[in-house]
């Protein structure tokens, strides 16, 4: 059976434009006679009647009474009322569907309410639907516990509801339908030049992701991975392909591209450096500081560590409790609010010589001072000048010649320093 | 265990303040040292966002294209959303409750969507819920077939999940909170000295409410008198015990009163009064006008076949219909429309000489021409014209002293004749 998987998120199934819409990419599917299993979640954002958020809502919100067990019931509902309608409108466009709730569709999961892992999928009765039916509309974001709870998959929950099934299914490929035309070499609202990448590796989306492109939570692309699922990252209101998310960045159609270094540049706004000196003979300085921190539930990145003091950022709204904090234990930070977090992001960049020059160059030629810097074997990450961020981004794109369509299989970039 | 059943329809949860009189009912219910199995329907009337109506509306209504699995899936999410705000609502006030589904209640269902019927009830799982918190409520309205899939019970479905449960558990009874103060012996918007009634046996109901006094569906009636829990029919706006309904109409603390004669009067509003008759050696006459009618979707009532011809009644918008249709196999009826059914409802009337006079006495002696009549071992009715139908409901109602508080018990009425 030639099979795939297509997620719509609550804003594809919102209204009857956007279900009409994620109709039209099944049909395509099902011309090229492929049996489609359609994941959606829940109708629409905030304010929408069986939107999640209307829904917990009618709760009073997330709070003390509330179990997450019950919580999970409620929202859960979200999910299969939109499979229901976008199954009827299959039928009535004469494309023989049928809805499923997670539990039907095979998702056994732990009690972990609200943020259940799946333990197992049972996928029989799905695949016997489809013999009979052309398309599965699957609830996603949920499933069901041993003992028949329903539970909710947490954050990101119908990505991961449809790498699952895609694994489970052994599919062709799963589609993640959104609102942009697939992952961005930058975020387009800052760099004009910025474009959609034809493939990247699913490690290089999940550090994207992590660095706040958000086009697919990371907990989907790992399962894909783990199964070798390949991923496509689309626009519900084109037909362009996307990105590919797969285990290599050689192209679509098999051609024999080089791996390239950098796939995107990311950014994360509005962080606060905070340098903490340390006293002469003062030890406890590096676990004080965290501990207090750690006690507050402030999340802290960028740590560096010396034997002069520490060096870290939290989130700009963070800035007032973590210096009320430090000074309760007798410390006197030194604040740098209104800084950004800018990151280089590609598979490519671990071992290869000259990308930090690289990096600081074009920085330099613009004026823009480097706060604080770090690297992994896939991202290189500076800290600058909330004012100097889009400057920074856009210069980072050039550098790269993101914008370029084979941009990181230039030779030019290879041979540099 | 002391546990006891109380089922909440729309109207009750639909609102906070509804809510919170539901709650108030189910405090005295604790208070008095029991556990509460709490059943709701959805939440409000059409136009409510998770009415059953307003959920049915999202796929356009009931039409040839939603499947009836579909449609039980859409229609359960209105009760389990309501379980679920409920539930929160008794956590609020400290009262350890949890919300249950269906399934998760113990319904086992065959297929039949729309419309199931429950096979079987596995209620471990709620009776360990028990020992844990003080009420479970659970989703009326709703089961789950063997295959996993989402059943809905069909009409008068909550108060069928009821009874099932109160059956189940062997509550000490089940109370079903309507918006009226019981089961009346009358239309109180037609006759004013109409009364609730303390207590009615479990054929009597059935026969009033087929009669139309709509307080509680048949099916969760027969549930009920088969496990022999006593229902109690209540009002959500007070603490009046209300009706309940049991196998013998002994009074409710076992008090020894005699078996009363009649119960109410009941009436149906606007029917048609069809004759067709014979011509001579026709003998196909009365084949063919029920074909006809049967053919057309046509329900008939009242249906007196004799030699002569046939009587019989039809409601009043079927009228033209049913005309046409005798028309077009050569028949040409009599109609007499704008006519009412009254019916004495009792279970003490069956061989009691004498109650056909008095119905008969105390609708001359009001003018009222009785255009035909028939008569079960639990009820007889009569054909009047439409005018004459609050009289006739209020002169029988006086006849049979229902207005008094133990009528029925009255030595006069049986010694009459």
């Amino acid at each position: 059976m030639k099979l795939i998987v297509q997620k719509f998120g609550g804003t594809s199934v919102r209204d009857e434009r956007g279900r009409n819409l994620a109709r039209r990419h099944i049909e395509r599917a099902l011309e090229d006679g492929y049996k489609v299993v359609a994941v959606v979640s829940a109708m629409g954002r905030c304010g929408d009647p069986y939107a999640t958020d209307t829904l917990l809502s009618l709760i009073g919100g997330v709070h003390h009474h509330v179990t997450k067990r019950e919580q999970d019931m409620l929202m859960a509902c979200g999910e299969i009322i939109s499979s229901v309608v976008f199954s009827n409108l299959l039928n009535e466009h004469g494309i023989k569907a049928t809805a499923f709730t997670g539990a039907q569709a095979g998702f056994c999961t732990n009690s972990d309410h609200t943020n259940a892992k799946i333990l197992e999928m049972r996928c029989d009765r799905l695949l016997e639907a489809l013999r009979q039916y052309d398309v599965v509309v699957v609830a996603g974001f949920q499933g069901m516990a041993e003992n028949g709870d329903i539970t909710t998959l947490g954050r990101g929950g119908s990505d991961t509801s449809a790498a699952a099934l895609g694994a489970a299914l052994n599919a062709e490929w799963v589609d993640i339908f959104t609102d942009v035309d697939g992952v961005m070499t930058a975020d387009p609202r800052i760099v004009e030049s910025a474009r959609p990448l034809d493939v990247v590796t699913y490690t290089e989306i999940c550090n994207m992701a992590y660095q706040g492109a958000k086009v697919i939570h990371p907990r989907a692309v790992e399962i894909a991975m783990q199964a070798k699922v390949p991923l496509r990252i689309r626009s519900t209101y084109s037909d362009a392909p996307g990105t590919l998310v797969t285990s290599s960045v050689r192209g679509r159609k098999g051609s024999d591209v080089k791996e390239r270094l950098v796939t995107g540049i990311t950014y994360v706004a509005d962080v606060t450096q905070i340098k903490v000196l340390a006293k002469e003979g003062h030890y406890e300085l590096q676990s004080d500081v965290f501990q207090a921190m750690a006690h507050e539930g402030i999340s802290v990145d960028f740590i560096n560590i010396s034997p002069y003091g520490v060096v870290y950022t939290v989130s700009g709204d963070m800035t007032e409790k973590a210096v009320a904090a430090l000074r309760r234990i007798g410390y006197e930070p030194a604040v740098t609010p209104r800084c950004a977090k800018v990151s280089v992001v590609g598979a490519g960049i671990a071992g290869v010589p000259g990308v930090t020059a690289k990096i600081v160059t074009a920085l330099s030629e613009q004026g823009i001072q480097i706060l604080q810097s770090a690297d992994s074997h896939t991202t290189i990450w500076v800290l600058v000048k909330q004012d100097d961020m889009e400057k920074a981004v856009n210069a980072l794109h050039d550098a790269f010649c993101l914008s370029e369509a084979d941009a990181g299989e230039d030779e030019a970039i290879w041979s540099e320093e």
